[in-house]
């Protein structure tokens, strides 16, 4: 048990909000067309103004108000979103203003696509318990509505824009990380995609703009996680003594309708069980388990002594799992 | 003291070897203008094909020989690049294949600007010390010839591409990392940036070449560390009992000419206590301390018990040093 308290939670979604009848109207769709592609009811999007550190300096405030603490009690932030808004600084640093945190303190990125919350939450814990920090700030926020090839219907009308914040302390003998395991198959490092962004594609080694939008292969990507996934959670579960039928929570990436749909027959759990934000939200990314994260602990599901698992599977090909006791 | 030792190192150049000379005549200066502006005997310069991925692989394999150990050894692989090769996956993931690192493993990018490759070794330690992980790969590759304005003397001439890598067990009682500390100062965000790279220049939010190019106020940079260097390692040695004159080997970011040549002065050390490999490989951005790290390694100076100190600054504006004992 590596001890970490969630102290708060925050989240921020940007001043747009598109039903998936007005996106069939945008896209010259039939009515109908998206939800039933997507499976998501509405999302929210960005302009092209705003930006993302803003958007994630909104959330972290949130979590800041909640704790009801001062922002000059956080000595880390870590940023945790898949996509940066500029290739350099790292968004940490263009954060720490915006969200009112002091000069002076460590700030820095995560990246592990879809997981990097989840990744920046175990990093924190072994942080807090080697003494290095006393309160850390973790942050995702994502703007993928600016990397849309609306062309193709699966890797676009699934996603939502936003940022979800956790503040975080050392926790007890009975709060913590129970098991963390985070495992990488590169067989599937094609299946997600967004070529742009840094050296191999620019004006000197050459671009196109199709080499910014986000590309998935949906069909392989479900095929391989499929695959994977049983036996991850054996290994993640191994060291427990109780199987992944008894946790009480599940916060999960909301990867697709069919990802959700398949969350609950695949963990044998009921419905209830599971934290599905999807159809509001749609996914978003990095931001998607903090936010549901967030749905848990605003709705009063985060009850003392819950064992809640955090899962999902991000672009590389990763799965992620880790097991909380709150 | 948090127990860490390196038990290799490995890099990784560009074959295209660069002499201030040869680029006076691609620049169309006077004969010498190159060197005395940038301090710079030569550099590597990747050509437009290579993958920065594939230079990150070369570094780890060159530290996996180095280290006569298998590949499959190794359980956590941490990228820790200031700009990776493409926005999504991370980095990590597309260097594992090429690497020879096995499936199932652990792989995610960690990105502190100049500094990354140190955030990762101060993470390594704290992970390894919980027990999550045994044996941690780190690698930083850059290829910042892809990204410089060439009509900016300050800003372009300074740099080298490369990659350099280093694997991590725990330490002991005597060896590992004394002293860690990492300060942002987002007063200095503007200083050093690249604006391209994510959603805030792209082709939905609009974007212009130079967006793609690094620009950096080298004169603010200079003045805002100086001001801030002397506090910041008082802080770091300030639990140590010793003083930053008494360490016996410094492994600094090769940031720039004057930079080097102020670090013996502003440390009170002789120049032959500082590994300086800026006149052969330029600023290397994240790939500079590790690149330095594996010339002191090479060279036999990271004898047993020796206390080093790693030491630099990073777009942020960030200062970053770790007290290591070998």
């Amino acid at each position: 048990m590596l001890p970490i308290r969630i102290i708060s939670t925050g989240k921020a979604l940007p001043a747009e909000k598109i039903s998936s009848s007005e996106l069939d109207l945008r896209l010259n769709k039939t009515s109908g067309f998206v939800k039933k592609k997507s499976g998501v009811d509405y999302r929210y999007f960005s302009s092209v103004n705003d930006f993302q550190s803003d958007l994630a300096a909104a959330a972290l405030r949130d979590a800041i108000n909640a704790a009801q603490i001062h922002s000059s009690s956080i000595d880390l932030l870590l940023s945790t979103s898949a996509v940066p808004d500029q290739a350099l600084p790292s968004m940490a640093c263009r954060i720490m203003q915006a969200a009112g945190l002091p000069a002076g303190i460590s700030a820095f990125d995560i990246n592990a696509s879809c997981l990097g919350f989840m990744a920046g939450l175990q990093l924190a814990a072994t942080l807090l318990n080697s003494g290095t920090y006393r309160r850390i700030a973790i942050v995702s926020a994502e703007i993928p509505s600016r990397g849309l090839d609306w062309s193709d219907p699966e890797s676009s009308l699934i996603f939502g824009d936003g940022a979800a914040a956790a503040i975080v302390e050392i926790g007890s003998e009975t709060v913590g990380c129970q098991a963390y395991r985070m495992e990488t198959y590169p067989e599937g490092k094609t299946y997600c995609e967004i070529l742009a962004g840094g050296t191999r594609c620019n004006p000197t080694s050459g671009m196109k703009d199709s080499d910014f939008l986000f590309h998935m292969d949906g069909k392989k990507v479900f095929k391989l996680a499929s695959k994977l996934m049983e036996g991850f959670l054996d290994r993640l579960f191994e060291p427990l003594g109780y199987n992944y039928h008894e946790v009480d929570l599940v916060v999960p990436h909301q990867a697709s309708y069919l990802s959700m749909q398949h969350m609950s027959r695949r963990l044998g759990l009921p419905q209830s069980a599971i934290i599905d934000i999807y159809h509001s939200h749609g996914n978003q990314v990095s931001a998607s388990i903090p936010t549901a994260l967030h749905e848990a602990m605003v709705t009063g599901r985060l009850t003392e002594g819950a064992k809640v698992l955090l899962v999902g599977t991000a672009a590389g090909l990763t799965l992620g799992g880790m097991v909380l006791t709150v």
